[in-house]
Formats: structure tokens, C-alpha cells, sequence
């Protein structure tokens, strides 16, 4: 594996927010969060990043500075006049479900990404949770990248299915969740879905399951990561993106696509998901170390791993 | 691995009743089912199984044989007058969730386990979900087992909260579902849910999860399996019992509890679950061959194996 320099940089489009969060165990405002710095934080900690987003003028950039250090791109992050983009979610007492508290776009409502002239030769890329003909403004914007992976949700598998379709029939990977699959391929088998998925273009499906894991269909192959059985859930925002960082962070610093490193890339992205989860907002990917993943990712491999079985004779 | 003559024998304590059920894709009546019946038809894939339960005289004794023809001993399975057990499920239309439609408990009100003289040395013993306090009534008639392994469910977990303490207290190893797990120990979180119930007794706890895989807590080690993604499920009925079968049979045939021989246990025990899904009742279970079985826990390999990466260097 190269170093962290050597690697091709990531290219991620999407939403920079301030959270608001309410947990069973605390709270916090006006905490850093979005899909693109989550995400960022998480793929910076194997590779360069360029991050493509707006906040509006009212947005603390010194909360950001920990990315420019880990070697992020902001030139692509526009400030415009007006609000940044707020966002409330309430957890439940089993941390797994919760519910949006509040949504103001602000200067969101009117992101256009527009991709500078440095970053369009990416070779990875991420389209963060956006509105999907924003998403193909963006595929319009870049030359030949290796892998484009997209994320996407219910709110667009509903509401602008079409455009969502056009995404998918020209990206590499798709990541949702177990419900929106179902939703978007109409089959309640999970097997099924990513199947289907995978007919509609994107040779990768990524279906993640938040503490249940992910499963990844490629090809032919199906493969199954585990979430990590954290006993100290404080803040599950933005895990999903961490996520995403850590499977193009992987794979970006890996160099290649092949099996072998799709999934350990998926374990990888486990883990960031994971760390996600430990303290509110990208806290915890903040300061985390590669060692320390290295280390998780170890024990991800004594949580799943066990001795092929010796042939049952007799019988 | 010894052959399945050498094995020593299960014995198993539990239901033996008549199902209805119902999916979203079709529907069958008095179809022989029960825990005893579903974890008899999976162990003794592995080992011989002697089994203790109670039926009516309406009970199509016929559709038992094939346990018989495969190293069940029935010789405990007690038939009184009166009306056999008949459960009722409805499932929905993702077969994840399900109603019960019908209870009729019939003989198996009065089921007041007796083990015979030939039973009582048995050395692995699956106490399926019952009354606590007959679990206990069967603890006490058994010699010196290896490992025993019960099962419970939410009905018992709020009603005889005591006696399943006691129950728990005595056995080696405990199976239940993450719902239960959180309503048992009252931890949302399933890590410590798992770690408090090891504190409560058993060195092994086996979380069932469904769809998701199944989790073991085994002294220090935390060991994940996840569902096997079959395209489809045709009746989930009877799975958590046939997981369990799997798990013992396996360690049976074994002949071992050390960790390399419960991780592949709970592979087989998924693997067995699996087979369970695919047609109603135990039809699946009924002509399953161990080639088969071998064959699919070669797949659950292919489903969660992935190399260890190279240490990253740099950065």
C-alpha cells in the first residue's frame, strides 16, 4: 500500500451543515456535520480529498480547519450570503431509529455544484446525498474517474425516481440503506434487491444496515461486514458517510478494484463508521490515527473469522 | 470429525405441535412443527437426538418417521389424550416481522417433562423455550451434561422473570433474540446486553437476529455470523430453532467447546437456520444431506472472508 501522498485524490459533492443532535445520553448545537465532511473526515485519514459544498456566511470555518490539515481541498467550498444549512435529528433510547427535528436548507436550497477546473481529473469520486439532477450536473462536470460511488435516500427514490435512474445507470457504486432498497428496487428480499440494483447499472451495491452492517454485491460476489459491536453509542449522525469515506479512502489509497480490496474496503468503511459513532459530529474522526484503524480493522477480522471446518467424514 | 454414530447423543426438551401458516406467498395447514421438531430435524444432521415432548392422539405421528429414520429416539416423546398443540403465523410481506394467529396449547398445557432412565446421561441437552420452571424440572433430572443451551422468549422474560434468573444461572449457554437480549438485561446497547447476561451465568450467550446473522458472546470473544442472503424465503418458521440444532449438532459431532469449534458452530447453526427458511414447516430440513450443509458453510466463508491488508505504511 502506497502512503497517504502517493494516493489519487477523492472528490466528494455534498451537503456541509451545522447539526443540532438530542441522544437518550446529551445534546449538542451548531456542530459541524453534512455528508461531505463527514465523509471527508473519514477519507482524509487514507488519502487526499477535495471537497465540493456551500455554507453561508454565518458558518464557523474554524470547525473546519482539522480537514484542510489532513490534506482536504476546500477551494471548492463556496460561501455565500445567507444561513447555512441547519439540521435536527432526535435519537431513541435504542440509538438505532430517530427522527429529523428540523430542516433549514438556507443557502443550500440553491447548491449548483460547481466542480473547479483542479479537481475534474478525480479518479474517485462521491456524490454525497443530494438531489440527483445536481448529481448528474456533477458526473457532467469530471473527465474519466476510476470509481464514482453515489449515496442516496428515500426523499429522491419518491420524489425524482427518473433522474435517480439516469445516476444510477452511470456510476460504479451506489450506497443506501436496507429500507431504501427495497424501496427503490420494489423487492423486500434484501438479495433480491441489490441484484436488481446491480441490473440497473452500478456493478457495486453497497446496502448498509447501521448496526446490523453492510453487505456488498459485486459482480457475481456477495460479502458481508458486521457492525462493530460498540458498547458506547454516543452519536450515530453522519456514520453512514464515514462509512463511504472510509471505502473510497481505501480503495483510493489501495490503488484497485478488484475483490480483494472491495472488501477490505468495506471493512474499512465499517470501521470509520464505527469510530463515527463514538462522540457527536466527526469528533472522533478528527483525531483518529491510522494505527488506531489498523487496529479495528483487526478486530474486525477475530469478530468474523473462523477456521474452515475439516471435511465431515462418515456419516 | 467422528462420524455421527460416534457422536454423543443431544437430548432436546420442548415443543411438538401442529402450525398453520401463512405468507405473503402462500399458505399451509397442520404442518408438524414445535421447537423439539425443528431443532430434532437439524441436529440429527450431526448427531443421534433423543427427544422429550408431549402430543395428542389427533397427532399424524406418520409425519415423524423421518426423525426416526434419522437417529431420533422418540422414546420420550409422550402421547396423551386430548388435542395436540396448534400454533398459528401470519408473516408480512418483507417476512421479517410476523402475528401470531392461533394458540391452542391443548396436551401441552399440562407438558410436565419427564426424562427417561435412557435420556438422563445425555451430554449435550437444549432446553427449548418453555416454562422456566419445567426447564428447571429438567435440570434436575439430568445427569452431568457438557454443555446446556435454553432458549427463551419476551413471554417469560415478563412473566417468570425468576425462575428463567434461576434457569440461566444453571445452563452453559443461553439463546434468544436482540429483542428479547434488551428486554432481559433492560441495555438498549446488545454488547452489554450480551456481556450482562454472561454475568448472569452463561459463558456462552447466542443473540439471534433474523435476517441479520446471529452474535456470540463467548467468555472474552465477541463472534459474529450474519444471515445467509438467500433470494427466497419461503417460512421463517422454526429458523431459531433449527440455528440452535445446528450450534449442537455441531458441537456434538465435534466433540469440542474450545472457540474454534462455537464459531463454526454458529456458522453451522446459520447455515441450518437458512435451510429452514427455504419451505414451509421442516420440509427442507427433512432431505438435507451433509454434503449440502458443508457446501453452504463454504459459502458463509465466501460471504465474510477477506484478507488481512498489508500494513499501511507512510502517511
Amino acid at each position: 500500500m502506497t502512503s497517504i501522498s502517493d494516493s489519487e485524490p477523492i472528490l466528494v459533492v455534498g451537503s456541509v451543515a451545522l447539526d443540532e443532535i438530542e441522544t437518550p445520553f446529551g445534546s449538542v448545537e451548531e456542530v459541524i456535520g453534512g455528508a461531505a465532511v463527514h465523509f471527508g473526515a473519514a477519507a482524509s485519514v487514507f488519502a487526499p480529498v477535495q471537497l465540493v459544498g456551500v455554507i453561508g456566511e454565518d458558518y464557523p470555518t474554524d470547525q473546519l480547519d482539522f480537514l484542510a490539515r489532513r490534506g482536504v481541498d476546500l477551494a471548492g467550498l463556496e460561501q455565500r450570503p445567507g444561513e447555512s444549512f441547519r439540521w435536527g435529528g432526535r435519537y431513541h433510547y435504542d440509538m438505532n431509529t430517530r427522527e429529523t427535528t428540523r430542516t433549514e436548507l438556507g443557502v443550500f436550497a440553491d447548491f449548483r455544484p460547481r466542480i473547479p477546473e483542479a479537481f475534474r481529473a478525480a479518479r474517485w469520486v462521491f456524490l454525497g446525498n443530494i438531489d440527483p439532477s445536481l448529481q448528474l450536473s456533477v458526473l457532467d462536470q469530471i473527465d474519466a474517474p476510476r470509481l464514482v460511488a453515489a449515496d442516496t435516500m428515500n426523499y429522491w427514490i419518491s420524489g425524482t425516481r427518473d433522474p435517480l435512474l439516469e445516476v444510477i445507470a452511470r456510476i460504479d457504486m451506489l450506497t443506501l440503506n436496507d429500507e431504501e432498497a427495497r424501496q427503490l428496487s420494489g423487492e423486500p428480499n434484501l438479495a433480491r434487491a441489490g441484484r436488481w440494483i446491480q441490473t440497473r447499472g452500478p456493478r457495486h451495491v453497497v446496502i448498509k444496515k447501521g448496526e446490523h452492517g453492510a453487505m456488498l454485491f459485486s459482480d457475481e460476489e456477495i460479502f458481508f461486514a458486521p457492525g462493530y459491536p460498540l458498547e458506547d453509542v454516543v452519536d450515530p449522525t453522519g456514520a453512514g458517510d464515514a462509512f463511504a469515506g472510509g471505502i473510497l479512502g481505501y480503495l483510493a489509497r489501495a490503488g484497485g478494484t478488484g475483490s480483494t480490496e472491495l472488501r477490505r474496503a468495506i471493512v474499512y468503511g465499517c470501521a470509520m463508521g464505527s469510530f463515527a459513532c463514538e462522540a457527536f459530529g466527526p469528533g472522533r474522526l478528527r483525531e483518529l490515527s491510522e494505527p488506531e484503524v489498523e487496529r479495528r480493522v483487526r478486530l474486525f477480522r477475530e469478530l468474523t473469522h473462523f477456521e474452515e471446518p475439516v471435511r465431515v467424514e462418515g456419516a
